[in-house]
């Protein structure tokens, strides 16, 4: 299989998406390791690190380049100021000077806070992506956005970082757990309803490839999805314009799910998918979509074995965390709605009937 | 007295810089305390709190803002990780959101540190800089760094951050202490050595006003200050090019002296009249200034009554520190030289011999 391109076009912040199959070991190239005095810090946590650091960091060595891991915890946790802390004082003791290179290898955990201490060491590092999630090479790998939590406050500590280089090895899905993989396809499914409406189409045309991690169709949903989401990020890189919003499709729902079952019970991109689910049947309470609209991405989500019901919390505490969420501009709830497959608006003002009744299977 | 305007053209990130005389009420223009619901965030420290809070305050509720005040100990100790987590967190409680603004009131503790944490909390918030001691007026306010320190290393963590504006009142350099408003004068010498003799002559014509705080002079020496500084910025926002390193005249000598004797015996400021010292005296071991010129340095830096002696420490121990400051690039010392009044150049491959020397009264 030959290596896909996405470039991401950010002025002097651009940088490109390597996707292939296999090609781990590009990673030399891309931390450009065969220069004087490079050095390479690779973050990754425990799950990851006995899969694939040895490789990766075996092509950094071989091409001469100097190299320091640090392992984390697998886990949310991980993305705090303790660990932040943590981890720049061991680059500190370890020698990393302005000229290092952060490899952020994992999934959105390990991306997020290798991308946070990248940005912030010695007021920024270089970074390269090596994300092993497919949630993480969809999405939180391309856009730049880094960053740990607060005490009940998701990313609300961070940057906009943009990497150096993505690099993307669909091998590496392999090795994922199942409900982990089946997570990131909530996001894969997002792409096509909010931007694509062929790329819906492929998706149900490939189930069941999808369903057996076929190689070649993988490469191929992971280009796309990445070259929609830099479509989005190449014109609103800040998140300054609005456009950026609609890549929260079914996150506002999503979210106060994850909240509200402490983080515990619902994968992000499982809550992404039910939140998917009541932000298309808010959509057609409010005629903005017909229920087949509807129901195809419902059979899509499931056909994905992803969830799509609601989790037994009480809907005005849901209302009530929403209204919480830190993207929620001084208490104007907004939604991102479909209006028809592949297109989707941000809409202010929705009452609050309608999104209760939305959360409701019956819509 | 007018207010002064120093632009500092960075594009997208241009600001300007206002200096004036009783001009604290300014603040609720630049913090756009009128727009509807705008809120503000002051940062300040136990000293600064106590004697400006209140009227920076006041402006801005007057003007319908609602104001936020965290108050940290005054001090270096307070440029922790420890201090920014207990900041992001109080923010978080306080409601502040991305259309909340960090106002920076106090010396370049308080700025480096307010900086970064607006740098940071929802990836970045708006700033205004009101520095309040002639250091931070001149050079910690103006370019954009802030960071925190890491055990060991100062500034170790941060990022580039541009304020939306800065305001400086010299009235409150009214209640610096003596020694404080001499270090910051060192700053003001220094731009005079590496950028401007014209500014040198007149700082050596208006000893006596300086030395009394007469609030013109002052304006006017901070206005060229930060137009000096901002000139650089301009060319080398993120310190690439190296332009920026002038700005390090006397530091890499300096710095080892406050790093050595524990950052309780001298000020920045002070360290660097000391470390301006030695590089001349290296300059002219190496031929590149004659004696007129280091003995030019020295009577107007003894004339602000500033030390100019090297501190009783060992100069091999010295000598190690300046080799291990984060800016040395992989082994690389580099001092910054005069090469005549009001220019120099960055140097490396400087003797180890000749630097002991310069430590050296005789030089």
């Amino acid at each position: 299989m030959n290596t896909q391109i996405v470039h991401v076009n950010l002025g002097p912040r651009s940088y490109n998406i390597e996707i292939g199959s296999g090609n781990l070991g590009e990673a030399a190239r891309l931390c450009q390791a065969d220069q004087d005095g490079a050095h390479a810090i690779i973050i990754t946590d425990a799950n990851v690190d006995s899969l694939y650091t040895e490789p990766v960091a075996e092509t950094l060595a071989e091409h001469g380049c100097e190299v320091g891991i640090m392992v984390v915890e697998a886990g949310e946790s991980s993305k705090s100021s303790d660990v932040a802390d943590e981890l720049w004082e061991t680059m500190l003791e370890d020698g990393a000077d302005r000229k290092s290179v952060v490899v952020a290898l994992g999934g959105g955990v390990v991306g997020d806070l290798a991308g946070f201490v990248a940005a912030t060491f010695a007021r920024g590092l270089p970074f390269v992506q090596i994300p092993t999630t497919l949630l993480a090479q969809v999405d939180s790998s391309v856009g730049g956005k880094v960053g740990i939590n607060l005490p009940g406050a998701k990313n609300m500590v961070g940057a906009f970082w943009q990497p150096r280089a993505v690099l993307i090895d669909v091998d590496v899905l392999g090795t994922l757990p199942d409900r982990e993989y089946r997570a990131g396809l909530a996001e894969v499914v997002k792409y096509g309803v909010i931007q694509d409406a062929d790329f819906f189409a492929y998706l149900e045309t490939n189930i069941e490839p999808i369903n057996r991690r076929d190689a070649a169709v993988l490469a191929k949903i992971v280009q796309r999805c990445c070259r929609l989401k830099a479509d989005v990020v190449e014109q609103d890189e800040r998140e300054e314009t609005g456009l950026r919003a609609i890549l929260n499709y079914g996150h506002t729902f999503g979210h106060a799910f994850e909240t509200a079952t402490g983080y515990e019970q619902l994968l992000h991109g499982e809550g992404v998918a039910i939140g998917m689910m009541c932000a298309a049947r808010l959509a057609q309470r409010m005629r903005r979509v017909d229920a087949a609209f509807t129901a195809r991405q419902r059979d899509l989500l499931e056909a994905f074995d992803l969830p799509v019901a609601v989790p037994d919390v009480s809907h005005d505490d849901l209302l009530d965390l929403m209204y919480h969420d830190k993207k929620v501009d001084r208490g104007k709830l907004r939604f991102v709605l479909p209006t028809r497959l592949g297109q989707v608006e941000v809409v202010a003002g929705v009452s609050t009937n309608d999104i209760l009744a939305a959360m409701d299977e019956e819509g």
